[in-house]
């Protein structure tokens, strides 16, 4: 019968999530993963394989994450308050490993290089911009913004602006506060 | 007599940057450089001393041209045209080598590791976030934009909604234009 590995594949990914977002690809060492996760090199791949295996799964971690609190607030406080609300939730949590999106992190670092992962990060990107279209045109239906805009480039539009406040706000004389509040306020006046 | 080296250096810096900008810092090879520049290690040594001090020169060069055509647009079309132009400029500027901004990715990849390249980027944004925050002062001086925005805050709230728009504009399913138009729109309800 085959031992049980000493150690919880869940929390492994995590941390191997906290490190790759914050690091990079090419930036975190397998020295570092060993390190961080407390595992040899050989029990690293006899858990996941490889390292670009265990960096998407933390990709896929990252996203679930992200958009199961998302949902949460959506069903919680509606579409447009989530819309407005989620930028700044995003800035006040503080077991977040970067500002920065690890999403558009990895699709920056490795779309020059064509590789997998960056197609990956893509693909998570498009599932968010597909949630944010949803809360928009939930918006739209119960009247909170009006219905001439288009939900899709509206969605395009927020993550952009997103992407931009987590890019800007890994800066420390950069007022992230103040411009979350910005882009909520610019939505109640759609 | 020492022989004079048969290279133009601005040339190659300018080579170096599109490199460094499209690929990153450690997804740039010192082979990769050696093709790109046509020159053997020993070359690229004697005339820049590192890669890291290449890539510095190459960031001052960057932030160097982007300043300059802002500039002259500034004196070309004035402050607000010259904000409401600028994305869509950047967007549509065939010789880039890739649409992201070279300065954000180098923070963002640089600034984990507490790297010097990643102050220097940090520098030149500041560089810019002064230079936008000079227009949207100007805009109000002249009545283009009402004085009652902190001209800071606007340059901030700016420049990290073109970070995003750069960052987002590598996506190929992401309609750029119609943001940079909904950025420039946007600031006409100033």
């Amino acid at each position: 019968m085959p031992r049980r590995p000493n150690y919880d594949k869940d929390d492994l990914i995590l941390r191997a999530r906290d490190l790759f977002w914050r690091q990079g690809w090419a930036g975190t060492s397998l020295k570092d993963l060993e390190k961080t996760l407390s595992l040899n090199p050989g029990s690293i791949y006899a858990a996941f394989g490889s390292k670009d295996a265990l960096y998407g799964l933390a990709l896929d971690r990252y996203v679930h994450d992200g958009a199961t609190s998302l949902d949460r607030m959506a069903q919680e406080i509606g579409p447009l308050a989530t819309l407005q609300t989620y930028p700044r939730a995003i800035l006040e949590n503080d077991k977040a490993a970067a500002r920065a999106c690890m999403l558009a992190k990895t699709y920056m670092e490795l779309s020059p290089q064509n590789h997998a992962l960056a197609d990956q990060a893509h693909a998570h990107l498009v599932t968010m911009e597909t949630k944010f279209e949803a809360l928009f045109a939930a918006a739209q239906s119960s009247g909170q913004i009006a219905s001439d805009h288009n939900p899709n480039q509206l969605a395009q539009r927020y993550q952009s602006d997103l992407l931009g406040l987590r890019v800007s706000a890994e800066r420390p004389d950069f007022d992230a506060i103040k411009t979350a509040d910005d882009i909520a306020q610019g939505l109640a006046r759609l």
